[in-house]
């Protein structure tokens, strides 16, 4: 089998094709310009690889209702030319294979889930923690849409005792990603996060804010792994400091053994590391064929 | 069809039988006592009935996981005799039926998505404020358990800035349990719920709190209905204060039309009112017949 992928990222496209084993055969990437620009390189690169589906996953907001007569567009982005354009319909009017068609973020928890950091299970959360604060949730071996599709990245969270940065999130102010995403980072420690040391005073602070948004969607929705990926998280020492925390603020109410005893098992790096995005973006290629398969065989 | 529902409450167990329609046909209700002599009373009720499957909603923590050895026990309640106690497995051993078991509140938030305030919609999510906080979780079709079950009546607010009061969650102070529910209520006010003037300060600084956690839920989540019950949401004007809140909160991110212009419809009452318990125990037994039919068509 030829799954294609699609990794859409708001700076940059990443393109590929790979197997329904997660083996990425082939790649190419690119700066994501104006949608017709984009795509023509999209449509370009897939011409001759006779793929027998593909995935994407997308920068958002999306719209992901299938019964919605904008189902596979872009929506409401600010980023010229992309709001409101028909991505998928695009890709099908070249491309006659089924599509899957996701978030970036629930595309990274399904990758994780097929061939990574929570394989075999059912349920897992990933948060990426960079220039923004994502989170892809995935239960009961379904991945969350809802309404529109999980914005966790923008929960509330208490504030530091030490903290008086306002945050800067242009909708909430201090909520998550206006208090502990990338930039938020830097405009409150007047330096970039990779160029402060790991005794700094600022990951703490950081593993405070991540911290309650783990313990809540660890309560809210018992996942069975947590993956914190992104560029934030490629600080290393935040993870044990992240872990203690949650298990100070949960204090054994939830006694799963995973999160009492094991908890440097339970809240992990993406195990695809920088291939979740592809990967992820593969494993809805592989699903959007499966279901493809299933619809078929169950006609017959 | 005649189904057999268990409402299995920590104060009070309610049994019926009903149809796939959600129609009650018949109900008795006796206090939750040891359960050896609660149990007794269950297979009384139920010893003639010939049902065709029992679905249980019951109080927890109970082990939900169908790989588990300890799969349909209750497991580390105060309760006497009910920790570690086989309620599935006693109740098997008589009625040779397929049994549906759940927690009580996803049980009441399945029966809102088959007959209630969510009924046709895929997702929603199920509050019940009383003596504690509750949350049951309903996404893409199936009942969330993941881990061991949703605890997000647990999760972690921001403080009133009028609120002085520590909070009396025996794990958490001041989780959204320790600072909303009936017995916070009334530790904060020396006075029952029931007995405060409609316009009294307690119902905005309880709207503060319940307004954080349905906006940390829709954020996390994007169910498609909330539905808020419990005792202490009986006070109805909590309902418009609370709508106000989660608005101001999300200030338009989540840029659904169900949320920005029409949550008098989003955030409601269980429809199923008082009977959201046993309809939704009803629900879990229809829904383990449907799944021992799938099974055996799919065999056949």
């Amino acid at each position: 089998m030829r799954i294609g992928a699609i990794e859409a990222g708001g700076t940059k496209f990443v393109c590929g094709v790979g197997n329904e084993l997660g083996e990425i055969e082939d790649r190419v990437h690119f700066p994501t310009r104006r949608p017709e620009e984009t795509m023509e390189n999209v449509i370009a690169y897939f011409r001759d690889k006779r793929v027998d589906s593909i995935g994407i996953g997308s920068f958002g907001p999306i719209d992901l209702e299938h019964s919605s007569p904008t189902y596979g567009y872009v929506t409401t982005t600010p980023k010229p030319g992309w709001s409101g354009y028909n991505f998928v319909g695009t890709l099908k009017s070249v491309f006659d294979v089924p599509v899957g068609w996701d978030t970036d973020v629930n595309a990274a928890a399904l990758g994780e889930a097929t061939w990574g950091a929570a394989q075999g299970l059912d349920s897992c959360v990933y948060y990426t923690i960079g220039t923004g604060v994502g989170v892809g949730v995935y239960t009961e071996g379904n991945l969350v849409h809802g309404l529109v599709h999980p914005e966790g990245g923008h929960i509330l969270t208490r504030r530091h005792p030490n903290d008086d940065f306002a945050g800067n999130c242009p909708y909430h102010g201090d909520c998550l990603e206006g208090m502990a995403a990338g930039p938020a980072l830097e405009a409150r420690w007047k330096a970039k996060g990779d160029t402060l040391p790991e005794d700094h005073p600022a990951w703490e602070m950081e593993a405070f804010y991540i911290a309650q948004a783990i313990s809540n969607v660890i309560l809210t929705l018992s996942p069975k792994k947590v993956i914190l990926g992104g560029g934030v998280m490629k600080q290393a020492q935040l993870f044990p400091m992240i872990r203690a925390q949650v298990g100070s603020i949960l204090n054994g109410y939830v006694s799963a053994k995973s999160i009492v005893s094991d908890i440097e098992h339970y809240i992990v790096a993406p195990k695809l590391g920088d291939n979740a995005g592809l990967c992820g973006a593969l494993a809805l290629g592989v699903r959007a064929l499966d279901s493809r398969t299933n619809v078929r065989s169950s006609i017959q």
